[in-house]
């Protein structure tokens, strides 16, 4: 089978590393640029000195991307803010881009509003929002993509098969909890060991920038407002989120109904799993593509909470972008997943 | 000074060692007897090597307590469960008897329907439940103490100021996570190192048991039904649990008002710290008597969350129970905390 | 391809449900069976929520293995101790048994000292003890395996290049750190994670019981008496062994010669890497069958330190049993590793 | 009591914050004075949250101690190198300088050639090097304290005892791990949660600069060269240092006379303790000034193995310092600690 070419910006972080680690074993694609801001010339498998490598590429520098011929697919893992200023040499390859940072997730509007930093307003247009399981009917080929956040993700696929049952202007509650690779590969003093070891800390409650992505995404869903209330804590972990969102509402609650629309919302979706009378664990999807989802009516009978979980690395970065390349490519969506 | 003379029954848990630990820094105390299911002969500093002790006291019997003249108070650290069935025997002693269990902190209704445990309706109206900063004017010095437990102390120091804000009948959401000591000193397997390490799992979702502890100090305290609807966590680190409490209002809520309920409420309360713009980080109470609070207003103005911390085995257990110990002696309430 | 048609038994502890891993993905093995001792008609993904199953297999009792027909191989993952009772109906399936277990390790007169367990002399011979890449020339493909303990395979890889340096009747320092999940998937107290959390404890200094597992496999290798003094450290981390072997010698030590017979040794072995001028760290294998070897001389010129690495649950145990079946049944070494 | 007067430079790392911790509850002292290179005019409690503090001090900047009058003592919690340029006008508030740092610790000679900081020669015969449970008798009082280092400390006070029964020339083998609040408050990418978790690593491997301060004490002890093969590692808890030490003997050692050794040298000691029949765990020592023994005799009989564990931030620096504030002082030497 032919193999396409694949180019990775940004590759030594956490996200690029786990990219690397999937697309390695994926059965279409051949792994033919590694780029980053450091590390020149070192070898992959110091960064990946227990795993078995088909091909010991070099790191070079990511603008050598510029002379690498015939890509099908160009991966960003830059931290957020970076690509921008490339875009336009990038572009040049007419390879696909998969754009793991935050830069072309949200409109213009909301982009400029919480992210500031302003953009060519035509670049927002080539790029799509894609959650294979939720929009992947929508995908366009043509275009690139913008790969959607690790908390995002775990509470958008929570959301999605009730949102049209939740009023406008409502809000929902969601308190959610990041392993600490979340944060990246830099050397913050809050993410030292001696610091976030057996510590639980909130950060950016109510202000988290994944919430006008969650918000915008629904409301392209359902065309309705809703107001989503994030509670970020950090985990002493490495790796994994859990969800809890939480839905109280004005009349009583049909568990049956709920855990219908999400069975026959999910019923194609390999990758998600709905648990019956079961609430899930971090361990039951670190490591994988998938997202474990959990239902608790509460004795009230009026307040829903769905717990969802994922690995913020994979089915949060690199996996959904991996799932994400095989509908653009037309492979199999579970392919080297 | 004179001081008092102190056992301690079930003294080699974890909440057991952790009473050891304050008492004999206590300038009014002297620890007169240690008791046991195991270990018996063994001295005290073996399980505190790591600590300047006044007194090298050997581990006996529980049931050699029966034999200690001149007791003035009984701490019994025995889990739920056990002191029901000696508690003749120890009433004998004469001695006040703090119990860090949950066998006398509901009614015996509640107790029937949550712990399936029979027990004598008269032992129920000796013992009160007293979480200070709440309740302490109603102590009786002649009754004895059924002390609080840890998730309710946080919860009930997070709701008591704004609870007559809330209306009858509402469901208040609590999201809290506990380190894994709150599960006590013993080989289950899933608190095993390779089994809790690197995740994060739920148990008990709605239907904990310091649900209707909560809810029946509620109220007491305010004369309303109100649903707690907790979900409790399993945290990878040892100590520490925080209560995120949702409360979801018809109407506008004025933050300002909050904080001065909650300034009100604890302005003669050294062990409670309201946080002004900042959510609390386990660390800041690990190993202290301290609840310290948080308090945020989402930007929808109609959701209002309160987080609470404390260490689960001094606030939430053994340092608690040394205060309600100087509240009946006459002691400073913050003497040897 | 044929594939050949594998049961487990003992299959939900840790090493067996790694075991499960490796060969869900072998491309020429299929599972036919896997029992336990508790955990009857879970499915297996209820072990592994985190993995894409080829097959969901259903747990079975230890004792159904016996109505099973055409089986090929037998892996037992039973605790120590537990195979003995049952071999004799185990060898009427006609499968070649590979034994994860201590159990035929050693020979009878040893494993008598050390384990306190009559078995058949008989049975000892129909078991060799294999380590691929020291002695897999030697394997007898009629016969049985006793797979290598953890730290003795850790320990072994790093002095086998070297063994014919060392002097007769000489002892040999072992510096070892296991990761907890070495203990088992079982209650015992001070596995609890509130125990093990945030600790590092010596157990079992000088009277390990790999200790003589490495003497003798050193006799037959070297034929010489070498005092192997292991001190096993338990490490607060769930996977992973470091064994730090210290070696004095009389007279200068050339690190170029040391160099050289290690590169000579294990110029073949794919899962062995000899680091040059560095140290390893547990991360370069976990999850994975290597063995990485630093090699460090003191600038004294006579002290040396091999450290060696692995995964305790890989290389150390259903990485190399796999690597053992696949010698056996003539498929490539690394097949599914 | 009269109380001295007390200041501290470089106190919001976790030395300095330790070193408060302790003071705050010396019954002979008074925090004057924190200075930090950042933090200005933060209270202390914002550091310090879970601690019943005597008096709030504010963070001022390092050098505002010049305005500081009647000043009895400063400590120094300046990262390595960072005193030396401000010591002249330290040296003119005439209060005794306790430094945490290295810098002051070697000969010059061996300080040039490991710490690469040239200093006025006199400074130097003005610092003295005590660990008071071995050379605390050679105290001068008129002169400053160069406190001993973490490594240093548990190595030395595990070799004291038996120093004298080592050959000259001979090589001791170090196998020591320490807790990531070793490295500091800083953000090094290796101390990251993400990188340091799950993990052990070896650093420095017999390059460290504690060496030398271990070999220069021990000829000042014993009048002969000992070579100190220290091999540290990175432990992913947050405190405690553990050194196992490894004497190789052409002899038959007597278990009973190296006992005998240790409990002669330490009698007097309160906060040694000599395990018998035990190799200690850190928990035994974590934050606590105690530096417990273990010994144990191989069966070789030729092969002795001391264990020595302590807290790296209090008996390895924080608590040693004020330990050696209280000799100076003449306060009991136990005073607050």
């Amino acid at each position: 089978m032919e193999r396409i070419k694949v180019a990775i910006i940004g590759s030594t972080g956490y996200t690029g590393i786990e990219l690397v680690k999937i697309l390695n074993n994926h059965p279409s694609v051949e792994i033919i640029f590694l780029g980053a801001n450091t590390h020149f010339g070192k070898s992959l498998s110091s960064f990946l000195p227990n795993f078995k490598l088909k091909k010991n590429t070099r790191i070079r520098k990511n603008s050598d991307i510029y002379k690498i011929k015939n890509l099908d697919v160009v991966f960003s893992c830059l931290p957020n803010g970076q690509l921008d200023s490339i875009l336009k040499r990038i572009k040049k390859l007419n390879a696909k881009i998969i754009d793991l940072s935050a830069d072309y997730r949200l409109s213009k509007r909301l982009n400029d509003k919480w992210y500031k930093k302003r953009k060519n307003e035509k670049d927002f247009k080539n790029f799509q929002y894609i959650i294979p399981e939720i929009n992947k009917r929508e995908i366009d080929k043509q275009k690139n993509i913008a790969n959607p956040g690790c908390y995002a993700t775990s509470i958008l696929l929570g959301l999605a098969p009730i949102i049209k049952t939740i009023k406008s202007n409502d809000s929902i509650i969601v308190d959610c909890k990041s392993g600490i690779s979340g944060a990246g590969r830099s050397g913050k003093l809050e993410h030292i060991f001696s610091e976030a070891n057996e510590n639980l800390s909130i950060y950016n409650a109510g202000i988290h920038r994944h919430m006008p992505e969650v918000e915008s995404t629904i409301f392209q869903m359902a065309n309705k407002k809703i107001n989503v209330l994030m509670v970020p804590h950090l985990l002493p972990i490495t790796r994994g989120i859990m969800s809890n969102i939480y839905i109280k509402s004005d009349r009583t609650i049909d568990v049956k109904k709920i855990y219908k629309l999400f069975n026959d919302f999910y019923v194609h979706s390999f990758f998600i799993k709905v648990y019956k009378n079961k609430l899930p664990s971090l361990k039951d999807v670190q490591s994988s593509n998938f997202c474990n989802i959990g239902i608790n009516l509460f004795h009230d009978k009026k307040t829903l909470m769905i717990s969802s979980v994922i690995d913020n690395l994979v089915k949060g970065a690199s996996g959904q972008a991996v799932q994400n390349m095989n509908l653009i490519f037309g492979f199999e969506e579970r392919l080297g997943l």
